[in-house]
């Protein structure tokens, strides 16, 4: 029978296999004490299994607070263990609480995260992930052989819906592939969302008729579920191609009745992610996190970015921007959007360190904010992508590049 | 204006009015550099605002790993920080991506935790919250002056609905008021969610019909939402009175569609917590978190137990069960599920904090492994709740009654 893996990174007071043992359990038959009908046939068809434990360090603190026991050391490990397949069949949140749920209660651990896990092909029968992924999110705007320029509407909550039709025009003027909404703006007092939509659709129309290029703009219609078809219906019948989901506020399943509907791109804004991340020995890692959300269907998920304003670090960005590109099942990879204070100067070590240009590389102020203005600014990043393709350095490409130049004069450090 | 208040517990190596400062430009303006268009009229209306700052310890070490800075001492801080109510309108997602979102990406904190929040009252209008609450689903089992006994099928994971729904009739012969599946169990190779509902229903039906008293059954449909809303049908037509629903998993948005049909209690699990609330400085506490899934509307929600065999506090746990029967806006109150190794004698010191009965106790070995079988499980749990309120000791219970005395003998350390 096909079975389902999960590798963990466990730390624990007690003896390795015997807390692994605890987790297994809990995340099976889950009881403090044997009950009848718990017959040895069905442990064996149903039970989790530990497939292997590799020791790591040895700790004299606990990773979480406040869980110290006096006199223990606190061993880390790496566990891997599997279910069958036979336990959930194709059902996500079962999965999602399989693989994470109360494991994170258990007292015999002082630290837990979910590294990453595996699912059978099967997967492959019920899930169809992304519908148009990296190369149908560029095939729409039309950009080829560099990665997708985008933006973020700034700021993020006040404009009303003409002035940001208003900057949407000087943004597409200037080049731009794709503009999103921030997460913090759904519908506000003084943008309705219906009235963004139809003010800001004939510009990107408009933009389309005179130029043959089509900009994607992301509408955040993350809200309640009719409401989320309603606004995704009217991205539609005004010709936009894409929506925004911020998905950890949204949810799994309502996420993926959005993405089924299969008409526009799905671009996925991990906001809340640090919650679940930002603890070494406490969450989730990104590898796991980016296949629940393949799964679930969307197309564009947010990395975070090279020398970012947040506190991730470089490592684990081009971790996760490497997972999103990675193969799994036969689901399409999944666009990487990079972001958090990028201007164009961290093209050099994203482009160094990930050699892909399949990207979307997010620049908020770095754009709107350029000293020569937005088409300068856009001009400026493709640049700095160009010059980093053909392994020049920021130095090189400054010199060449007067709009480049002035931004590394403004946002250089 | 309208405001949203929201508390956070901060940890800082910065100065704290600073620190928050970046906080709340970060959910309202939200980039590194000062954009054209953020004008001061649109920050006063749209900015939010740093309402108090309350400094507590200073810390050698950081809370979360990683993040020290050399010669850096880190203070923590209760913050309140407030919006316009023009920012979301009634919007739940867009409200929990600006009161969590990307706040705990802030590399000025080592530590971010949403306590609690505030939204006003015109939010009645638009959420009617729990349909069942307290009253409600005692209502349905014809519970009164003691708490809800519940418990939940085990094995969680492997028996077939045939043995399945024996349990159940063990169960409603035994006196149980509420019975639920496990988070684990969805749809399994050998349990179908449909055949399961079809062979369990009849025997509530039936015990109903002769007693006049309908147990509650939480079927866990926990799924993509078209099969969430399919099920939940089934079970209605089915003649049950309650839905499970794994929250995190399934998430917001889905959550409150399956809720707004009214006709079912929606028992929430809130597997995956441990994830979201065990670190002392990261995530929300679950006065924060209950209100989210009290304006989602769910009925009842877990609460974990006193003396449970998880990680969390009793402090923490009678906390929760305070906050779950506080009031908020004119929402009914949730029915707080207490569970997690119970067996009554937690009972006492239960009812010792809380003053309360309207709880709906879970025992799972508790009842189905007592050594009289379960009709005395259930009797020694009416047993100890009837003592508890009496004022008596779980030590002048068990001289009184044999059941409960079995249970000490048996659970009791």
């Amino acid at each position: 029978m096909e079975r389902i893996f999960a590798e963990y990174l466990i730390e624990t007071p007690y003896e390795v296999e015997k807390a692994t043992a605890v987790l297994a359990g809990e995340q099976s038959s889950g009881t403090f004490v044997a009950v009848p009908g718990e017959t040895d046939e069905l442990k064996q068809r149903f039970a989790a299994r530990v497939e292997n434990i590799e020791l790591l360090d040895l700790k004299d603190e606990p990773s979480i607070p406040g869980t110290a026991i006096a006199g223990k050391k606190y061993q880390q490990a790496k566990v891997k263990v599997s279910w069958s397949i036979e336990n959930f069949g194709y059902n996500l949140p079962v999965l999602v609480s399989t693989l994470q749920g109360n494991l994170y209660e258990i007292t015999q651990f002082t630290g837990l995260k979910l590294l990453d896990f595996e699912v059978p092909d099967s997967y492959q029968k019920h899930f169809s992930g992304p519908k148009f992924g990296i190369k149908g999110s560029k095939a729409s705007t039309g950009v080829a052989g560099r990665p997708m320029i985008g933006t973020i509407i700034k700021p993020s909550v006040g404009l009303s819906p003409q002035d940001t039709a208003a900057l949407v025009k000087t943004l597409l003027n200037a080049g731009i592939d794709f503009i999103k909404d921030d997460e913090l703006m759904g519908s506000t007092a003084n943008s309705l969302f219906d009235d963004r939509v139809k003010a800001i659709m004939p510009e990107i129309r408009k933009h389309e008729d005179k130029t043959g290029k089509k900009a994607m703009y992301a509408f955040n219609i993350s809200d309640e579920l009719d409401e989320m078809q309603r606004k995704y219906d009217l991205i539609l019948s005004e010709k936009g191609s894409c929506a925004m989901i911020s998905i950890n506020s949204v949810g799994l399943s309502a996420t993926k009745k959005i993405c089924d509907k299969g008409a526009l791109a799905i671009h996925a804004h991990r906001n809340g992610w640090g919650m679940l991340n930002r603890h070494p020995l406490l969450g989730i890692e990104f590898p796991a996190y980016q296949k629940i959300w393949r799964l679930a269907g969307v197309d564009q998920l947010h990395v975070n970015g090279i020398q970012n304003k947040f506190w991730e670090s470089d490592d684990s960005v081009v971790r996760s921007i490497q997972s999103c590109l990675k193969p799994f099942l036969n689901l399409k990879p999944l666009l990487p959007v990079v972001s958090s204070g990028q201007w164009g100067g961290q093209a050099f070590e994203t482009y160094r360190r990930t050699q892909t240009t399949d990207l979307l590389y997010m620049a908020g102020g770095g754009i709107l904010a350029h000293p020569m203005g937005a088409k300068a600014g856009v001009i400026a990043l493709h640049q700095a992508w160009d010059s980093a393709v053909k392994g020049l350095s920021l130095e090189e490409t400054a010199s060449l590049h007067p709009e480049f130049m002035a931004s590394v004069k403004k946002f250089g450090k």
